[in-house]
């Protein structure tokens, strides 16, 4: 029994964002299909200044892989011993004999399923004739929502804002520079927000940002940065009268930007639309007509982490990348 | 950055039962002296006819390590594939900066370390001059206890008992060959827990074994078998004036022996002694004469596994053992 090995820069190569957004797809589907198990995660506190690792963990009876995802952040000293603040490790068990398949680095995943998951979102709830992407946010996770974005959508223009003058004046030399889209930096949130088909927010969630007013109908809203308690990025009255989708409803519900909603009493349970999974099914329609807002809330789950590196495992083995190592020798 | 990994046949090689006993007593001081995380575990249960998987993780204060144990069990048809029924894997991450230090086989630990806790408990609740073992259960966990114990005290005879005549026969051959101590069948579980200075239970827990009335005044019980709701090994009664130890009390009182005499209002929370760190730490008493009967109860913790393959990593890197792999290149 061997198992491989993979490292960070064997990943880079080994994956496109178009295998990440079927990824993310197959994952959403899965999940509400009954194919999946995500038990409650792990978290372990360090002392301070030190940040925290979670363990997720889920199986997917569609691939038959069991996937455990260790990710640490933020260690503010790490760049003193050369180390990223935050880095990652996935494991794959092979479900048919929860054999250890393979190790492989885990610091790109969670940015790119995010990311993916924003794009799938797009495709099933966006205007079709949406081209004008707000940016809420130039974060690392801002700009893998425009490179998942962009492989299903021909994107005009991006409105950007962001709180740091520095970070958003990179971001649009950044995004310039490597696709070609013209990064318009907006005087306020507000005016960004304004002139959106499709607006994001990836910022720490600090607080409301986005103004309910502010938000033109037809407008697609892919709310990233609230993923747990405590987070905020938008004016609760915003999903009043919006189609609220989450990707899964019991997490959304309790660490997601929908919680917010819920707890000040602008919406029940019942407004929630339901779960992008059902809409990729076919079980529920996507948006229906060019005026209404449509939401898609994401905490992220770990079955995104599972399709996601069971695709690169797959295509490593495909095109003999990585290393074998025999663990455990029958 | 590189991550060392250690394969089973390696770990074999790298520590001695005196290491685990060395280990399991450090993560029981750490336990009790506020040095230890452990959250929840995590189950994935697969369907039948397979079995399951589990992580447990753990962060020890006093060696800065955080570990991550995948184990799975029992999985029947894996022989099928050339594969044992249960495998491990233990993830070891430096807590300083969450960077992955080791990635090394866990087949091995969780039968060493829970070896090893009789063994502890037999330093600090057997009489000095206890001689005789009784063995209930003689599979792989009997057989690691026997391994432990021998180094901390010297066995005269173990008489052994099992519902499997075969199983009770070859472990009389295994432990007569490997360590040169008698072996006595008994006829009966009663004939062998009535002549055992130190009883150990191994079995499946499929229901009360062991009844009060059989087991004489100064005996020392290590009750091993019994570590999820629904398993069973005693008559609860045999609580009642006994000296209660536990691992962990808020696991032992869930999922351990110590559940059944609180369920049947047999024994109150107050009745229980304490923890076994407490004890090695000289903040709780040990035993006290040669009449009391002791009872500890072991539900296994992350923390043994955190401390055990600690140990395993720093002897590999002492004596230059391992293959070392970069999964992440600053």
């Amino acid at each position: 029994m061997k198992t491989l090995l993979l490292k960070k820069e064997e990943i880079s190569q080994l994956i496109s964002m178009m295998d990440v957004i079927g990824a993310v797809e197959e994952a959403y589907k899965a999940f509400n299909s009954g194919q999946v198990a995500q038990p409650d995660y792990m978290s372990i506190h360090l002392p301070p200044p030190r940040g925290e690792i979670d363990f997720k963990a889920g199986y997917c009876q569609s691939n038959e892989m069991i996937s455990l995802k260790a990710s640490s952040g933020a260690f503010p000293r790490n760049p003193e011993f050369g180390l990223p603040s935050g880095m990652g490790t996935i494991l794959l068990f092979d479900a048919t004999t929860c054999a250890l398949a393979c190790v492989m680095d885990g610091s790109l995943i969670t940015g790119l399923r995010t990311g993916a998951s924003g794009a799938v979102s797009v495709k099933a709830l966006a205007r079709k004739n949406a081209k004008v992407i707000a940016s809420i946010g130039t974060g690392n996770q801002a700009r893998m929502q425009i490179r998942a974005i962009r492989e299903v959508m021909a994107i005009e223009a991006i409105h950007a804002w962001d709180h740091h003058p520095a970070s958003l004046l990179k971001f649009k030399a950044d995004i310039e520079r490597e696709f070609g889209i013209p990064v318009v930096p907006a005087p306020t949130a507000r005016e960004a927000v304004e002139r959106a088909d499709i607006l994001i927010t990836t910022t720490r969630g600090k607080g409301s940002l986005v103004e309910a007013a502010w938000v033109k109908p037809g407008t697609h809203i892919v709310a990233i940065g609230t993923d747990v308690q405590g987070k905020q990025e938008f004016e609760p009255g915003i999903f009043r009268n919006a189609k609220i989708v989450n990707d899964s409803i019991a997490q959304c519900t309790v660490k997601g930007e929908t919680w917010h909603p819920l707890n000040s009493g602008i919406i029940t349970l019942e407004d929630i639309h339901g779960e992008i999974g059902e809409i990729l099914l076919g079980k529920k329609p996507g948006r229906e007509n060019d005026e209404e807002i449509t939401i898609f809330d994401s905490t992220g789950m770990a079955i995104q982490d599972n399709t996601t590196s069971a695709k690169i495992y797959r295509n490593a083995l495909e095109n003999n990348i990585g290393t074998f190592f025999a663990f455990f020798e029958k």
